[in-house]
């Protein structure tokens, strides 16, 4: 098989009826470059996929008139403006002083916030400064959305001619958390009093080109009338988003969506790997611990992406038992115990040193499943026969094995990033055989 | 050894003098989060090097009135305008037109960049679509800046007033070409002329807090007045920038580099891996190269995230071994040879497993040097004597070693980052022993 480039352009849904909203970031230390502005992707995903769309994203330093200005744009073109950062204790965070003006309201310290923040200093053994009670302020009116893991609530401010400002911490974690225990239902429950239930699902694919899937899918979106479709395709796969705007009930659109997710499993069943927010590691993590088996990974080009990916999440060590990065041939011979002559008759990078690795890591490790990679990543290495981006990717699950030879498309990163999807993709759907 | 928290806020140096500039990304996809704007990042950060401020990035989607009110207004607010995305050859790719309209300018196709589209076609045994004519249309009176990565090269405007908007292609490897080798020389050409020359450095610092650094650094900081100095902190580290803008000529600014340099050294060298772009991966490999040695890792809690950041970069093949992610305790006995003894009487999480984890990669690879990982991560695992964070570093480079305990703020992720950097900064600091 033989990878296409993803399309360049993203098939984006009629979207004339969906919410639209504005995010503005704050802080200098993203203008300074040291930050990525992860919190903008996460939340900007977060609403597309709840059917809300961001139309603007601004970006300003810890000052106030800039924080001003951005914010007073945002409430004027859209009447509707997420905010994230400048929350925290010290006097280079402003948001919540700028914005409460910008509302004219007053703020005043709020004792619920303030005993609460005693308590969390307490239990920390810490003194609390003098500065963190400005933490505490809420402007008059405003809702507050409580944030478990910090010390800054989330708050929102509401015009009288419904315009709103959300103001939310900047540490991503603190962000996520009010964002999903209390602000999503917030803006979906004030949009759908508005327009009517908002629904959405995502189905999830990998392994197959945009244009192909879009292809295959055709008939069945085509006679889609009552729901939006979207392709979202990444450099590991491609996601299709289903929504509803306000025309279905929930239970009508759940009906609609299950009823299109069928089809779209029928047709492309075997590149769907799941539906909802799911990574395909979670989509892995979920088979193996539903057989109980455990996993070991061997890795030339990847160099250990795909055993960081397995161990990302808390809770890997029921299945993970670890891996070898055997970058140098004699580590696939010495660690892996691959032999020497298929290495010398085949190279490197050929299907049965893939095989091979995939095996000597489960035998190593007394591993029921492996994967393995072994490839060119690039930008050197590459040579007619074997181009830059080819790949043999190898699975195996309880004495049952698979072998592929692919070719990635893009630089060093993109090839050992899609190499890795790729690998547990295969694994992936190598558990999940019926017959096993 | 305990790490601090990193401190809140950025310290960042009086810009009043430094150029301003604002960033507008353009693309559906980063609005729909599909797409992390690393651009962005990038360019603050490469601009923030050389003493440009970003003041304002805005972020708008492939529609042509939201990329000309996000420009006119970037245009007014500082005349100084750096676009990314949307310069492709498909219909949602409007920035061109829009801002050559924007200028009052007429497009026409360019004889020298059509050729140029044509014959990388020709070379890649395709047939240029005549969607692809329009890449080669240019703004009259536009600077062309060339594209050796892509088809769409970078674009410079400049209006009467002397305000400017540049246009940059949205891939990440063809816009990071284009801005170092022409664009980065235009703007410091422009800002020389007009202020006088602007010169940096950075100054790359591990395993020291900022506020440590900046009390340490506070006498060799009070005696500079002609230079700005910043703090630029992030998981991995503090990186010191000194800016000279306009004011010195660039012998002196290098002079006068030199000298804080020295002094920072002598105050802090034990901490400060390099000077310049270079990631501590690059200054680890620069040593191990320069003794012709090996390495090979061995990594628990960190799960193959040290060998993935060892082969991040091509020609890793170098010195780069392999490494064992010994994520199960028998995996450290059966891969690593560490004693089951030691194990069971120190725990997984301790000095003398992350020593024998060293030996046990360094014997097994055959390399002469060696890191190993063994900690707690969390969220879970965690014990009263040794909490989530609880990390354990070896390092090993010709049968000397160093061993260390480490206590890592923050979450699964951050500790996991700090960790890496901590066991590949104390292998850096090994090898450069002098007394070898």
């Amino acid at each position: 098989m033989v990878e296409g480039e993803p399309d360049d352009a993203v098939t984006v849904d009629s979207t004339a009826s969906a919410p639209r909203i504005e995010l503005v970031s704050i802080g200098d230390e993203l203008l300074l470059g040291e930050t990525v502005d992860t919190n903008a992707a996460w939340l900007s995903r977060s609403l597309a996929a709840r059917g809300m769309r961001v139309v603007r994203r601004t970006t300003v330093g810890d000052d106030a008139s800039d924080i001003r200005a951005a914010v007073s744009g945002a409430l004027e073109r859209t009447g509707a403006v997420l905010c994230t950062g400048g929350l925290g204790p010290t006097r280079d965070d402003l948001t919540r002083p700028v914005v409460a003006e910008l509302f004219g309201r007053a703020l005043s310290v709020d004792a619920d916030i303030l005993e609460a923040l005693c308590a969390r200093f307490a239990a920390l053994g810490r003194e609390m400064a003098a500065s963190n009670r400005t933490q505490a302020e809420v402007p008059e009116g405003a809702i507050v959305l409580p944030n478990a893991h910090g010390t800054a609530p989330g708050l929102v401010l509401v015009r009288d001619d419904d315009a709103f400002a959300v103001l939310l911490p900047g540490v991503p974690r603190e962000m996520r958390s009010i964002y999903e225990e209390a602000l999503e239902p917030w803006l979906l429950r004030r949009w759908t009093t508005r327009a009517g239930p908002i629904s959405h699902r995502i189905i999830r694919t990998t392994g197959i080109a945009e244009s192909e899937l879009a292809d295959r899918l055709e008939p069945v979106f085509a006679a889609v009338t009552d729901l939006g479709v979207a392709f979202l395709p990444s450099t590991v796969g491609v996601d299709l988003r289903l929504t509803s705007w306000g025309a279905l009930s929930e239970n009508q659109a759940t009906a609609a969506f299950d009823r299109v997710e069928a089809e779209v499993r029928r047709l492309v069943g075997q590149w769907v790997y799941g539906s909802g927010a799911d990574d395909l590691i979670d989509a892995v993590a979920a088979r193996l611990r539903r057989r109980g088996w455990s996993i070991a990974v061997a890795e030339s080009c990847t160099g250990g992406l795909i055993a960081k990916r397995l161990t990302d999440r808390a809770g890997s060590s029921d299945f993970m038992l670890g891996g070898v990065i055997a970058y140098a041939n004699e580590a696939k011979t010495r660690l892996l115990g691959v032999d020497a002559t298929l290495l010398a008759e085949h190279g490197a990078v050929s299907e049965p040193v893939a095989s091979a690795m995939a095996r000597g890591a489960a035998e190593r490790f007394g591993a029921q499943c492996a994967v393995a990679v072994t490839g060119i990543a690039g930008p050197g290495g590459g040579t007619p026969q074997k181009p830059v981006g080819t790949v043999c990717i190898g699975a195996r699950a309880a004495d049952v094995e698979r072998v592929r030879t692919l070719r990635m498309p893009g630089d060093r990163e993109d090839v050992r990033e899609r190499s890795a999807q790729a690998a547990l993709a295969l694994l992936w759907k190598l558990i999940g055989e019926e017959d096993r």
